[in-house]
């Protein structure tokens, strides 16, 4: 498995011809910066949760991003009927496993949805991805407490259980895969103070797997195109508050160069 | 029918002055957004949605708009109970049936509003519009995919079966009432790259009918808005995420001078 | 009872030591800028309505803050809950009455919470703590259409009727509390023109009420901090699209200098 910065260039133009509709149900905390970021990206965002219309509407997406960030259990009948759905039409699904480990309705939400309709991505912090595994983890709220080191073996095990491409963020993004593991050094802690940018990085790992066949790759090259469109904001922004408002213009703008200058991409076998 | 900048200017002075509550019953995305798009603009927003509360809510409002962006069973109760409140006292309904042609819960939903309690003003994209008449209408998401050119026959044909005036938004906007068509030619595309601008305007269009009287040169009045505050915004903007502060402080701004000397807009009977 | 500007910055470097857990059940309008506020601050914002995990999620968090915003059924059930859980490990609850008086729903709903579970915060503007007190009290929507002046006999009742530190904000913030009266004097009026920045203030106020035991010096705290970022904010501001990112911005860099030179407050038994 080999990742480059054409790679990525070549995925993002993709998503720019092609403008596809990426489907999430999403949280209430980030729905608005979500939709933004799919704009910015080139995509098309849908959102809606509603049993009533789920089918239909996943019937236009070209991926699903199912987000556990507000749960109730009228929205996790939605989450199953959507997966369902997009398994059916054979269209890449993402699941961000919100809190777990924080309660146990979220862990089991998590892990009912990947037993009952395997994603091809899951995208995590640490102590979220660990909670899929380990019941044992604990989870400060939706932050990480764990080490992206700790957890790579975990994600794994995590890969190897549900065979989903398994990606967990942190200072360090490892893609754990099929293939292999690629590790992404792009990013910068501020912007682990601007809220739902974890879930803004699922929502992109939709887009790019819409685009790309390789779930490893795409989860991949979604995490390195984040995490430079955060480098280019943060150089330009005086805290998380303009951060989050460069970072969209920074994603729109992104550039075959930016990509080529800046991605810190590493793979191994 | 004729609209003229100075008829802009005074609807917003209007506007500023009064402060019109104005309560939007609207999707979970654009919420916050729209919220500070109306006190930008000099209306009070109120966001409700139960139906517990609604005929009291809608009692101190001067407008309500109902948006059905992110639909649930109870939300729709809530805006059949928020719609029979709004006729009864006389304020004005503008309804916003976003994703309409997408999944048939949405037509369905926004067609039996339309047929339940008329509203005043309605505003789509082509597709949406079109929807609502003519199911055979497809809808990629809620982006439009038919040509404004080809829709405003169709929205003619709403208004005749509604009595609402129609509002089709796009690169020209198209409003379609009982006395003629009014043609905006303000804004700019990156706002379509911003979600939910859409929603904003059909709440503009809910401040504005609580000032002016015809719903057609209201809903006009309002696009009109939008358009030149949006221009302004692109005129500072490095991208997407700035054009959504900037139209904020744009509208917060907007100065009659500035609606003299951008304002686009050409009626006919 | 005093509050010095050197007691202010010491707990905000508190929170930024201790990233506190603030749980909140808070209005779709708000929940973003809330969360970006509260990581702004260096706490740490958790948001989860679900009664399935309620009393687990308040299990990791060091304050519960209520925000009755956008109410259902759902809902009020999952802030009874929480609440309840709350008092059983003992963290500090806040409670923001969001439109108290504009609904009877909301106004029950604040009052039942009041009584069920007395929470040691309830900040909202004049008409909501009146609205608390008194039926006949008014609501224009969620804006204030009481002076604070007239407010502030009001606070102490409520105060004196359920133990909690009362929180009136307007041109002058009042907290009412055991105590005495703290009056503040920060803030900027374009900050009324800012969605939610009331609700920010509340959960500000929990993650101070975290480090800061008296309810009504916390509160006290809070408001301050809010005022004196909003000032900053403002300062640099073109209107009140740029003041919410400004705000968010000053916030995460406020300097004990900051807090030095802006703090206006005055304290009486």
């Amino acid at each position: 498995m080999k990742l480059s910065a054409g790679d990525i260039a070549s995925a993002l133009r993709s998503i720019r011809e092609k403008g596809p509709v990426v489907h999430s149900i999403t949280n209430y905390v980030v729905m608005n910066n979500t939709a933004n970021a799919l704009l910015a990206l080139g995509a098309s965002p849908v959102m809606a949760h509603a049993e009533e219309e789920m089918a239909e509407m996943v019937g236009i997406a070209s991926a699903l991003v199912i987000n556990i960030g507000t749960l109730s259990p009228a929205w996790v009948r939605a989450m199953f009927r959507a997966a369902e759905a997009a398994r059916k039409r054979r269209i890449p699904i993402v699941l961000d496993p919100v809190g777990a480990g924080a309660t146990s309705y979220r862990t089991r939400t998590a892990q009912e949805l990947i037993r009952a309709v395997p994603p091809e991505i899951i995208r995590g912090n640490a102590s979220e991805i660990m909670a899929l595994i380990d019941r044992g983890a604990k989870t400060k709220g939706v932050d990480s407490s764990a080490s992206s080191d700790d957890a790579v073996a975990l994600g794994r095990a995590l890969h190897e259980a549900c065979g989903a491409a398994v990606c967990i963020s942190g200072q360090t993004d490892y893609t754990i895969g099929k293939s292999g593991v690629i590790r992404g050094q792009n990013g910068h802690v501020l912007m682990t103070r601007v809220t739902g940018l974890g879930c803004t990085a699922s929502a992109l790992c939709g887009a790019f797997a819409s685009v790309t066949a390789d779930p490893t790759l795409a989860a991949a090259e979604a995490m390195a195109v984040m995490g430079i469109a955060g480098e280019i904001a943060f150089a330009r922004s005086a805290g998380p508050g303009s951060l989050q408002m460069h970072f969209i213009d920074a994603l729109y703008n992104l550039s075959d160069g930016d990509i080529e200058a800046r991605a810190r991409i590493e793979a191994e076998p």
